[in-house]
C-alpha cells in the first residue's frame, strides 16, 4: 500500500487543474505581451485568472501579482517592502519558514535592518506582549508573521497581529502558503499589507504562485527586465502555472467546507487511533489542538525506541508512507528542525510531520496507525 | 491563414516536451526534496535534468541551476555577481534586453554601482575599443553583453568581449537567451562567467529557465529560501519546467544543423523576395547579413506609408499573421523600441520583427510577402 502523508510539502495535482493547463501548452502559445491573436488569446487567459484570484481573497485584480512561487513572493514582499518603505527594523519569530528566516537574515547581513525575534513559548505560541514592546520600541518595522506554521500546524491570530501591526505603523507582510486553499482569506477585512501563495501546496502545479500587496502599500519590482505584471515582475509569464494556481483556488473555494470536514476527520481518526495504540504518544507545538492549528497538518513526537531512533522516516518509508520530519522543504538536507529546535523538543524523541489532504481515505490513517503500532511493539 | 513569425518572443512548445512534463504532472507529483519514494522519483528526474543540461553544454552539473526563466537568471547573475564579488563597476550596451538593462539600472540607483555603457554603431555594432577603455579605466567591473539581440539579431563575438574581461579581471555574464537552443554553447572553449537560458524560446516551457555559473565564479543567491539547487535558489522546484527545458534543449541539439538549414533558408527567402517585391525596403541593424545575425531573426525596415503608418502590426495581425514591432517582451506597452532608437532608426520608417523556427514553412514566408506586398502596392 502506498499512503502520501505529505501535503504540507506538496500535494497531488487535481485533473481539473491538469486540464485547464493543458490547451495552453498544446494550442496558446503566444507570449502574453505580443499585441498579435497569438498573444492577446494568452493575455486573456492570465487576466482572467488574476480577476478570479481578486474575487475569491476579495481583493483588486491591481493587488495580484503572480511569482513562480511562494518563496519568489515572500522574497519580493520582504526585499522590495523595506527597501520601498525606507524600512530599518524587521519582527519575525524564530519558528518562520526559512523563505521568510533567511530573508530577514540576509537583508540583515547586508546591513539593510535590524532584525528582532518575538518569543515563542514551548509550544510554539507567539508572545504578543512582546510583540508590542518589540513594535513600541521600533516604529516603522516590518512584521512577517506566518499565518500557520508548516511544521507543528500552529494558526497565528492575523487580526491581533495586524490590528498591533497597524497601531504602531509596521508593514505586515503574512506568509499564507500554509493557509491559502485551506482556509477563506478575505481581503476586505483581514488586517495584512501582504500575503503570499504557493500554487503546489492546493493540488496546483509547482512553479506558481502569487503575492497580493494592499493598494496603499505599493513596492518596488524584485525581478527586473519587460513590462510584465503591470511593471512589477520582469520576464515572460509562467502562462500554465498562473491559469493553474487559479483554478486549483477557484476548486478549493468551491468546497472548502466540504474538504475541510473531511480532512478534520481523518485528523481526528489519527489523534484517537495513535493514543489508543502508542503509549507514550505525545504532539508537538499545538498541531493535535483541533482549533489551534491546521487542520491539515499532525506533529506527532514518539516515545525513545532504539529500533526507530533516527530511521522512523525510512522506516514508513519501507512500508510505503510518505510522511516528513520537520518541513520537507528541505528535508534531505541532514539538519533537524530549526521549529521543532526552537520549542525546545527533545531529541531523544523522533518527530514525524503527518499532513492530510482531500485525496486521503480512513483507510490511509488506518494503514498508517497499524505499521506505527507495529514499530513501536518493541516498547508496549 | 495563420502565420506565426514571431520566434523571437516565444515558441510554441514541442510536442515531445509536453509529453515529457505530462507524468510529473499526473503521476509524480512528491516534492523534490522530500526523502520519501514519492518525493526521490522527482528528485532523480531534476538531477537526471540537470546532468543532461550540463552535458549538451559541456559544463559540470554542479554549474547549472534552474530558474523561473531568463529573466530570474539575468537578475541573479547580475545582482549576486555584483555582491558576491564586490563589483563597484559595470558595463553594458544600450542594445541589451530590458532584463539586464533595467536591472543594472537599478543596481546603480540603489549606489551598488557606476553604470558605463559600449557604444554602438547605427547597426548596432559594439565598438570594442571602447569596451577596453572602459575595462581599462573601471578594474574589477562587471561585464554583461548580450550573445545576440532579440530585436535586430546581432550575433556578438563572445571570445573577444570575454578575453577582453577576462585580460582586465571583468566578472563576463552574457544574455544568451536568443541564442541558447539554437547554436552550440561549449563551455569549456567559451569565455564566459554565466550565461542564462528560458526555455520557452526553444520550444520548451515558459516559467522554465536556468543559470551557468562557472565554478569558480560562484555566486550567492537571489531567492532565499530552503536548501533547493544546492542552496543557490530557496523554493520547491518547478519540476514539469525543468523537465521540460532539459527535454527542449536535448531536442534542440539533436539536430540543430538541419533545424538551422532550415531556418536559415526561410530567412534567405524572405529577404530575396522581400528585395523584390517591397520598393524601398531595408533591414535594421545587421539582421540581413546571415554571418553576422541570428538565422531566427530578421528585422525589416519598410518605406514611409501613410497606410501602414503605426498600423502596420495591426494590419499584418488582420491577415493572420504574428510578428512584433522590437521585442515583443514588452510591446504591449505603448513605448517605443530602445534598441532602434540606440541605432537611430528613423521613425518615419515602421519596423517589423519577423522571427522564425524550424515550425515554419516557405509557405509561410511565400504569404507573408504577399501580404507585404498588397500592404505597400499603394506606393509601388
Amino acid at each position: 500500500m502506498k499512503v502520501y502523508l505529505d501535503n504540507a510539502a506538496t500535494t497531488a495535482m487535481d485533473d481539473r487543474v491538469i486540464e485547464a493547463m493543458i490547451p495552453y501548452m498544446k494550442e496558446h502559445y503566444g507570449n502574453p505581451s505580443s499585441v498579435h491573436s497569438h498573444g492577446r488569446e494568452v493575455r486573456s487567459a492570465i487576466e482572467k485568472s488574476r480577476k478570479k484570484v481578486a474575487e475569491l481573497l476579495n481583493a483588486s485584480p491591481s493587488e495580484i501579482f503572480f511569482t513562480s512561487g511562494g518563496t519568489e513572493a515572500d522574497n519580493t514582499a520582504i526585499v522590495c517592502g523595506i527597501h520601498t518603505h525606507g524600512i530599518k527594523h524587521a519582527i519575525t519569530s524564530p519558528i518562520e519558514h526559512h523563505a521568510v528566516l533567511h530573508t530577514l537574515e540576509e537583508c540583515e547581513k547586508k546591513g539593510f535592518i535590524k532584525l528582532s525575534k518575538v518569543e515563542v513559548d514551548k509550544y510554539g505560541a507567539l508572545n504578543l506582549d512582546h510583540l508590542q514592546e518589540l513594535l513600541k520600541s521600533n516604529p516603522n518595522s516590518m512584521v512577517s508573521i506566518m499565518h500557520a506554521n508548516n511544521e507543528i500546524g500552529n494558526i497565528n491570530d492575523l487580526d491581533a497581529i495586524g490590528n498591533l501591526s497597524k497601531e504602531f505603523g509596521a508593514f505586515f507582510h503574512s506568509d499564507t502558503v500554509q493557509t491559502m486553499g485551506h482556509y477563506v482569506h478575505d481581503l476586505k477585512s483581514l488586517p495584512v499589507d501582504s500575503i503570499v501563495a504557493g500554487g503546489h501546496k492546493f493540488h496546483g502545479p509547482k512553479g506558481s504562485g502569487f503575492l497580493y500587496v494592499r493598494k496603499d502599500k505599493k513596492i518596488t519590482p524584485f525581478i527586473y527586465g519587460g513590462a510584465q505584471e503591470r511593471n512589477m515582475r520582469g520576464g515572460t509569464e509562467n502562462v500554465i502555472g498562473i491559469v493553474g494556481i487559479a483554478k486549483a483556488l477557484e476548486l478549493a473555494y468551491e468546497d472548502m467546507d466540504g474538504h475541510r470536514k473531511h480532512v478534520e476527520g481523518l485528523k481526528s481518526r489519527f489523534i484517537d487511533q495513535l493514543k489508543e495504540c502508542i503509549p507514550g504518544v505525545a504532539f508537538n507545538g499545538l498541531s493535535a489542538d483541533l482549533d489551534k492549528s491546521l487542520y491539515t497538518v499532525l506533529n506527532v513526537s514518539l516515545p525513545p525506541s532504539e529500533e526507530n531512533s533516527g530511521m522512523l522516516l525510512f522506516n514508513l518509508d519501507l512500508h510505503g508512507i510518505s510522511a516528513s520530519g520537520g518541513s520537507a522543504c528541505s528535508s534531505s538536507a541532514t539538519v533537524g528542525s530549526h521549529v521543532l529546535r526552537a520549542l525546545g523538543a527533545s531529541a531523544e524523541r523522533d518527530s514525524v510531520r503527518f499532513s492530510f489532504s482531500r485525496f486521503n481515505t480512513a483507510d490511509d490513517i488506518d494503514y498508517t496507525v497499524r505499521v506505527l503500532k507495529e514499530l513501536y511493539s518493541v516498547i508496549a
